[in-house]
C-alpha cells in the first residue's frame, strides 16, 4: 500500500438550487484519475432543492417533517427519533437536519444518492476529462457508541463494499467473513478535513488502489435487508 | 484544514509476546510531534500475550471462549454472537478473532486498550522524543448497514470525542448536537492503507489540528453508557 492523502477542498462557497455542482467542484480542485471525491450530503441536498420551510421557532414543524420523512420509527426518546427512512438508511430524525442550512429551512436527503453521486461523477468527467470516484457522505450516530461519524449514503465510479472472503490472511489461513465498507472509512476519512463548523463540505481522497474503483452504489452493496439485520 | 497523509509503515514483523511494541514501531517509522499512531488490535493482543489456545478443527472451542469473554449477549444467529464484552464494546463474537493469529490461538482483546495505547505512547516518547496520539483500532460490524470498519478501541493523546456544541454552523446557529468520534474515523482512515489481508498493522495520519491532541480516552467518552442507550 501507498500513502494516501486527504485534501480539502476550499472555495465552493454557498451553494443554491440548480447550481452545477459538479462544474463547481472542477473548478475548485486540481482533479486527478483515481481520486476518490468526497461531497457532503448538505450541498447535494441544496443544489437538488431538497430544501423544505420549516419554522424554526416551532420544534412540531421539524418533527413533522421527520414522521413523514420515515418509513418506520425504531426508538423515540424526547425529541430523538431514530428511523428507517424510505431509502433504506436508519439514522436519527430521518437524516432532516436544520444545521448548516438557511434559517428557515430544513434540508431533506438526496432523493436517490447513489443516483446524485453519478451525475457529479458523470459531470465532472465530461468537464475534466479525469476518471474518478464519487462518494455523497452524511453525518450518522451509532448504536452502542457515543460520537458522530460520516458514511456514505451515495457512491458511484467505486465499490461500496471490498470483498476478501477468499482470500488469505499473514498465516496463509482463508478469511471467510471480511467484507470491508471502504466507502464508509473513505466518508470518515474525509470528514477529518472538513469539519462540522467550517465552509469545506468537499474532499479529495487521493491514492487508493485502482482495483477499488469498479461500479457501485451504497443502496444495494451497505444496505442491510431487514431479514439479516438483527436490530430492527 | 490542511491536508493529511496516511502513512503505512512497513516493516514491523511478526509480534510475539513480550515484544516491545513502542521500540518496533519508533524504529520501523519516521515519527514526528503532532502524529497518530495507529496501531491494530491483534498486534497489541500478541505482545501483550492475550492468546488462547483453540482448536481450530472445532468450533465449540472457539464459541466457549466467546460465551466467556461476553458479560451479556444481545443476539445470536447461528455461528454468529453479538455481545458485550467486559471493556462496554457491543461486538460481534466478544472481539475473540481467529484470522492473522498463529493456528491453533485466539486472541483476545487487551485488558485495558487505553491503557495498552498509554504505554506505547510513553514508550515512543521515550525513545523517540515526539509527543504523539496513539489509537488502537480493531474492525466491527455495524448495525443496519453491511461491512465493517475500523474503529477505536483504545487510545491516548487525542481526544476520542471533538466535541463542536457551543460553535456555530455557517450560518451563524448555534451547533446543539455535535459531537464528531475522531477517533473512530482516524481508526477508519488507517485502515484504507492496513488492508486485512496485508501485513502493514501500523499506520500514521500526519496533519491533524494540534487541539485535536489532548487527554482522552475510548471507555469514558466513547463507550455509550447503557442508560443512554436504546439499543441494548
Amino acid at each position: 500500500m501507498r500513502a494516501l492523502s486527504i485534501i480539502p477542498v476550499e472555495g465552493i462557497g454557498e451553494i443554491a438550487v440548480g447550481d452545477d455542482l459538479a462544474g463547481i467542484i472542477a473548478s475548485a480542485a486540481e482533479l486527478r484519475d483515481g481520486d476518490v471525491v468526497v461531497v457532503t450530503q448538505k450541498i447535494v441536498s441544496k443544489a437538488e432543492g431538497m430544501l423544505e420551510a420549516v419554522d424554526g421557532d416551532d420544534p412540531v414543524s421539524h418533527k413533522k417533517i421527520v414522521e413523514r420523512e420515515s418509513v418506520r420509527v425504531l426508538r423515540r426518546r424526547g425529541d430523538l427519533i431514530i428511523s428507517e427512512t424510505k431509502h433504506g438508511f436508519v439514522c436519527a430524525n430521518a437524516g432532516v437536519d436544520l444545521s448548516n442550512v438557511e434559517r428557515g429551512y430544513a434540508a431533506l436527503l438526496p432523493e436517490d444518492s447513489d443516483r446524485s453521486a453519478r451525475r457529479i461523477r458523470d459531470g465532472i468527467k465530461a468537464r475534466a476529462s479525469v476518471d474518478l470516484a464519487v462518494i455523497i457522505s452524511d453525518t450518522f450516530g451509532r448504536t452502542w457508541r457515543r460520537g458522530l461519524t460520516d458514511v456514505a449514503i451515495g457512491c458511484a465510479g467505486i465499490g461500496a463494499i471490498l470483498d476478501l472472503r477468499g482470500s488469505n490472511d499473514t498465516y496463509g489461513r482463508e478469511m471467510l467473513v471480511t467484507e470491508v465498507a471502504v466507502v464508509d472509512e473513505l466518508a470518515s476519512a474525509a470528514e477529518l478535513v472538513m469539519g462540522k463548523a467550517s465552509d469545506i463540505p468537499v474532499a479529495i481522497v487521493r491514492g487508493i488502489p485502482n482495483e477499488w474503483l469498479r461500479k457501485g452504489d451504497v443502496r444495494s452493496e451497505i444496505i442491510r435487508p431487514p431479514d439479516e439485520d438483527l436490530f430492527r
